[in-house]
Order: structure tokens, then sequence, then C-alpha cells
């Protein structure tokens, strides 16, 4: 049977995935974020919840990205990502994407010409942010032109090579626009942004989810739940350049500006420039608020949860990929565990992230009912 | 005329402090500590509102202990409390005691014997607490018995000791006990620590202070206030060993038990032994809260605020002494900067403590009316 692999955030899982998992092929493995986004910001509700949607709807298995993995810049994402999901014997890799580019080619050109292409991103001007350059390495060796406010699409290119890397199959799947209607005239094709912006909103929200009653019963949080604990790192931290990709010139300006913000938001337009972007200072701020440094990526693999059907895919690899299904006695990534405990801080209702949490078991797969 | 040094806390400023006041002879200097006490906790209101209750009520220069004098133990509170006080040209110092032992004669025994009285702590079995081995020197050079809780007692010898080196004459005034009723009817003489234990009870309070509305009026914290802030300090922290005076036997202690305590209180009663007092953890819990190293004390004084009277006295010294009024283009003490950062996080209408802030004006000492 094929095994198909997505990487997602289901920040949170809306009606869009549920699309996307049942265009999906045979085993379907998940490779999540944990807490922490790929866009420097907390989950809007946990990892735990957010596995159960998803095996709620249609995966298979939901294995947690390492917080190194996750809180990274669309091309270590990917990669990490898709490492990982190489490891769990994923044949071909599944997205969603705005754009029907002929991938395969494109992945092609990538694994032929990955030194020139690599060369070229590097005697881009350092005043181009890094998506900048990204694009312009695109347009300048497979044609492909950008417009505007394009994450998913850099996203789409970035599992593109590290797919053609790992030898996985590309398998696009056409997004449904935020206007479009599902047969069913009760649901609603609404992005996780929206859904995120309108979360007190029940009506939109019941809409434009599927497990609509378990989102809105969680305990949700926003980036501002952390504010203070953030601005506390950042006045007692005793050298902030010992902290993950921060450098003497950001450190200056976040301690420079912190007495005189009040929100995250104010941080970042403050401290952004044309060259740091947003998303890349968002992610500078997670590392500072978990005081991360750099660390090895953990080898063994964290589950979150799986079907009947994913836990037998989990035995047929267990003998080459060490598997973690309980941290406790057996570790995992400290780096990871700290990042949940500061999680947890950002609301008091939020359960226990780590000691003692067991992979959900949903006994019948979606796909096959 | 004289000049009389008071190493005080005023946390808060009650009616026995303005009893020492009043007894006290001549120019009344006194040394303050910030916003962080001497056993390891916040100060209930802040240093600026506790300088302006002394300064109302018969102290002529309030000056600010930095925070590693601040948060110490008896014997170095006191001596750099008093080498400062020394600085500024104080030649008495007073001081509340319960028990009116002959300081003059217990300060001589001390100069005389220095050094075998220091070999005589040094040699102490290492199970002993610090105060535990000081009262066993006191009793083995002077005579002197311990019964019960002392520390005002403790204090009262640490003075001693500091004064007798820097040949400040001891100035010692019977504290007035919790039962004994001024001649005015309306006032009691309550401790400190009941006065913080019964702070929302108004009656008690106007009773037992001489500037209850300030105190009422002003923004107040406990130590729970900084509860997260500690326990995510503890959790993110990448080397609590880093930190002032925190060994690893204190560190792993800390770090087992933040999990599962969800008080201030609880985790000092879990770390707590009987060589690490309550006190001496609550300090360290302190220095972990500001993230605190050991860093030079600043050879400035920083002023808080003076009566005229004060204020021609500090003018008298300035010569010979580094005075700061105001912190900015001119820096004083960036460990207590830190501190009083932190210490506004513990209520959100804290004022600015460092910032723009000058010395209080009490235009006519108490004294002189």
């Amino acid at each position: 049977m094929t095994v198909t692999g997505i990487v997602a955030e289901f920040n949170p899982f809306h009606n869009g995935h549920k699309y996307l998992l049942e265009q999906a092929q045979g085993i379907k493995v998940i490779a999540m974020s944990g807490n922490f986004m790929q866009r420097g910001e907390p989950a809007i509700v946990d990892k735990w919840t957010r596995s159960q949607m998803a095996l709620e709807n249609g995966a298979d298995l939901v294995i947690e990205l390492p917080f190194l993995v996750s809180v990274q810049s669309a091309d270590y994402f990917a990669s990490g990502a898709v490492s990982i999901l190489a490891r769990l014997g994923v044949d071909n890799l599944c997205f969603g994407t705005e754009e029907m580019l002929d991938y395969a080619r494109i992945g092609d050109i990538y694994v032929n010409k990955k030194e020139e292409m690599e060369a070229f991103l590097k005697k881009q001007s350092d005043s181009l942010s890094y998506p900048q350059k990204m694009q312009a390495m695109w347009q300048e060796f497979a044609g492909i032109t950008f417009s505007g406010q394009t994450p998913n699409h850099i996203l789409g290119l970035a599992y593109t090579k590290a797919a053609s890397q790992n030898g996985i199959r590309l398998n696009p799947i056409q997004r449904q626009g935020a206007g479009y209607h599902s047969s069913e005239k009760t649901e609603i094709f609404a992005s996780a942004t929206s859904l995120r912006k309108h979360q007190s909103d029940r009506f939109f929200v019941e809409k434009g989810m599927p497990n609509s009653d378990l989102f809105l019963n969680s305990p949700q949080v926003v980036w501002q739940d952390y504010f203070s604990l953030l601005k506390y790192q950042i006045m007692t931290h005793s050298d902030l350049t010992q902290i993950y990709q921060v450098n003497e010139e950001i450190a200056n300006r976040i301690k420079s500006q912190i007495r005189y913000v009040e929100t995250v938001d104010e941080l970042v337009d403050k401290v952004a420039t044309k060259r740091y972007t947003k998303a890349r200072i968002r992610r500078l701020l997670t590392y500072i608020l978990i005081n991360a440094v750099e660390s090895p990526i953990p080898n063994a693999i964290h589950v979150l949860g799986f079907t009947q059907k994913g836990q037998q895919h989990l035995k047929s690899v267990k003998k080459s990929v060490d598997i973690v299904t309980r941290i406790g006695s057996q570790t995992w990534d400290s780096l990871t565990q700290r990042a949940d405990s500061v999680y947890q801080m950002g609301n008091a209702n939020i359960a226990e992230q780590t000691w003692g949490r067991i992979p959900f078991y949903q006994p019948v797969s979606q796909s096959d009912l």
C-alpha cells in the first residue's frame, strides 16, 4: 500500500485540511509542528488536540516535529520534516497549493542544478530577505514568477526541493479557495488564519472546521499571552546573542525597544526591517521565549497519535527507526519539552503536554468508513 | 552637628520606625534597601514610596542600597550598608534592638579578636546554617546567649561588627514591643511583618503606620506575584549555577521541585534544609528571579530623597563621594536597575522605578517642626 506523507501545522485543523486528507492515498502519515509554529508563534490549541482533530478526519499517524524543525524558515522546515517522513517509509508527499505548477519538473531542475542554484542564492545581496533571494533563484532557474503574498507557494517549492532529494514523489493538491463551497452547504473553506482571527465566532468556526466542538472547548492562546514572559526574558537574560540565530544587531534592537512596547506585534514592527522579515523576527522572539540554543535534532520520532492502520505501519518501520510513545523514563528532545512547559504557561487550562501523555488512539481510520 | 546613620528596610514604614527616628540625633541619614529585601522577598511597596514615608517622618536623607548589598545575609548586608553610611560622614549608628546589650563592649571584643573569631566561624561544622555558626561565635567570645527567633538581635550584632570596623559609635534604641501603646491612644506599635500580613485591614494599618494613606493607595506586591516569572526563569535558564551563590546541589533541587509546586512558599519548603535556611533559599530565589551574577558594588551612591537639611549635608560630602540623583545619561548599578524592571512586573500599577525619577524633596525636616 502506498504511504503518503503530509507536512502540516493544523493551526487549527479545518475543512481544507480534511479535503487534503481525502485526496491523499493509502496510509496517511502526518509530520506536524508541535506547540510552536513555523512562522514563529504559539499554536492556537495544543499539539495533542490538533493531532486528535487530524486523526478524527482521515490521518493515520501523526508524529511531532521537534521544536528546531518546526520553528524554521520554509526551507529548513520542509527539509527537516520531509527527511523525518522519509525515515517513516513515506513514498509520496501530498501538499496543498494555490498554483498547480509542474512540481516534478521543478524537482528535477533542483536535483540537476543544486550546486549552481545554492551558489546563486549565496551571491544575492544581503539587503534582500531570504524569501526574496529564494524567489530570485526560482525565477532564474525555473522561470517561476511570484506575485504578492505567497507563503504556501514558497512552502510548495521548499517541499519540492526536500522531496526531490529524498526520492519522494510529489502529489500537489489544488487548494480550495476561501470562497469555494463544498457540496454540503453547511461547510465552508476558511483559512487557518481567518479561523484564528474569528476564533470566538461560533457560527463561523462551526462552518469552517470539522471538529469545532473540540476546538471551541480547548484552551486557546495567542502570542500576546506570552508577552510578559518574553519581556521578562529579554530584560533578565545575561546575553541574548547566546540564543539560537540571535545576532548582536537584533539583540540590541530588541533590548532597546522592549521598554517602549506593550505588545508582541508592536515589538515585531519596531524590530523588523526589509532584510529581517516579520516572520523571521517572530521566530527569533520564539527562540528567545524558549531560550533556545543550537542543539542536535533528536534521532527518535515522537508519536502523537494513530489509527489501527497507522499503528500497524509504525510497527513495520520500528526496526529501523527509534520511536518514542511516552516521554518519561524515555526522553525525547529537551528543547521541545522546554518549549512545551513554556507553552503551558500561556493559559492555566492547558493540559500537561509531556509527562504521562500517550498517543491518541483513533480505532477506525476515517478513510476506511 | 552629629550625623546619625540608620540601616533600614521600612517594609513598610511604621510607628516603631518613626519612634526610632525621633530618638536619633542630628542629621538622620538612612541607608535603605531598594525593591528587594534582606530576607529575599520583594518590598510590599516600592522604594520611592517607602523613602517618602521616612522623609515625612523624621529622616533627612535616604539613599538606596544596591541590590547585592540589600539581598544578603545579615553580615554582608550590615557591612555593606554601614560602609556606605561611613562614606556619607555618619559618626554614629542608631538601630532598634529587643535586648539592650553592651554593644560598645561587644564591638571592642570584635575589633580585638577579629581573626580568632572569624577562624572560629570557619571551623564550625558545615551542617550548621550560617546564623547558627554566628550564634556559636558570639556565645564563645562575648558570652551572648540566644533564644528562639532573633533576627533583629542577629542584625544588631552584625551592625556592631560593621560599625566597630568603621570607627562609628553605636546607638542602640530599645524597641517598643507590639503590645506597647504610645501616649496617643490612636497609635499602636505593630511589626512590619504583621502590617504586611494584615495589609488590607484599614483600621489596623491606620493605627500602626503614620502614612497609612500613602501605603494603602500604593500598588502592593508579594512574592507570589512573581511566581510565574520565577518558574519560567527556572524552566528556561540554560545553567542556574551561573547565578550568584547558586550551587549545583541547590540548582538541582530547585529544578526538580518546580514542576510540582504552585507557590513560592511551597518551593521554599521543598528546597530548604537545616543547613540552607528558608531566608537563604528566598535570597537564592530572588537572585534567580533577577538572574543576578556576581558583579561589583557600584561606587556611586543613589539618592532617593532628602529634606533641606539632608540636601545641605549631601553637598558637604559631594567632593569625596560620587552621588547619583537621576539615572539616565548617568548610570548607577545595572543589576539594581534590572531588579527594578522585574519588580515593576509584579503589579501593572507600579510606577516606573528608574528612568526620569528624581529624589523626593521634603522641604522641612520633621525634626525641625
